[in-house]
């Protein structure tokens, strides 16, 4: 999984039917101390995660997996919210 | 899921059967501003995207969902066509 | 699904079973202007193209799919021969 | 497979069902010399990894195969502990 | 498939348990001309590969096809040893 903030939200009224109902957030990846690593995707969300929020997602054909048993068009699925980092050069 | 911008079409005669009657868009990865990040891809369409559209996209095998049950021998497909963005730095 | 230009073959005796009787083709990955964009690969084909054809193929493991029912160990196959890009800023 | 070296863990009390129970691992991805290669990532844990244990991960929907038949919400899943290199240029 | 040459081997005593059994070889991506294009992968292998072997390997989840119907934690797997390469521009 990879880390990343949430920075918005995209609307979209024309779209798949296995999106609809479902939140479209935009999340600007991250590295583990919160610097930006590549371009803001959209991803769906299991988690309720908000604007601003550290998280954590899925990518590729996992990203379908919280959805399941139907089957959802997305490839980039947040599965937590990052609360602390424990790691070998401190904490954070 | 990525964004991108519709910038044209491309025909193929001879193509696999699963591919037959589906429009090849050619799809101009962008981030969320509209900058280019990387060479343009053909993407299949589920919401009837026009030229100049700004879309976003699943790649992987994420992008043969719309088309189940049966299989399609698509890595690209857009899945929704962008209205509006809401994000910390602005809506647009 | 990518753009590439068909410029050779690939002989292997020693290959997994499920490409056996399979022609091995070398792609250069082009972007749709014919320009290399990374190292080339081999692909499997499913068009009968030729050396010097301009094609698209599908990666990833979407690229088993023509192959189906079967499962064939291939990432990368082409599904399409591009004949005609029209593009907002012209055709070729 | 590629190489890394276990840097810490991380903590996500919101997250996907299929995650609860799991310890999430931070490793930073290296080459098979110990160097780094890009940005840390979570990965789940099939073989008691510590921190500061050269590992080996698989990415991609393969991560969720040792957690089968049940799916888990993974993209990184480390599946074994380096113990010794044999290479062309010596042994470390 | 991409191409490699073959550079190692690792070992791993605790290892997720499809990978028992099997060997784990390292593997250079190349080039179809033999230059290196990234940092080593550890592959398993279907054709008896040894040290300085030019192959070809599937990446993804492509590479559990040829271990199937089990599923094996692999996402990068050698398919064939590389005899000759016909090139628009030579052989070699």
């Amino acid at each position: 999984m990879n880390a990343g903030r949430v920075t918005g939200r995209v609307w979209a009224t024309q779209k798949d039917a296995s999106l609809e109902g479902r939140r479209l957030l935009l999340v600007q990846p991250t590295n583990f101390r919160g610097a930006a690593t590549g371009p803001e995707i959209v991803a769906l969300d299991t988690v309720s995660a908000g604007i601003g929020d550290h998280v954590m997602y899925v990518s590729s054909s996992e990203a379908t997996i919280p959805f399941r048993p139907g089957l959802t068009a997305t490839d980039a699925t947040i599965v937590g919210i990052l609360e602390r980092v424990d790691h070998v050069d401190g904490s954070w």
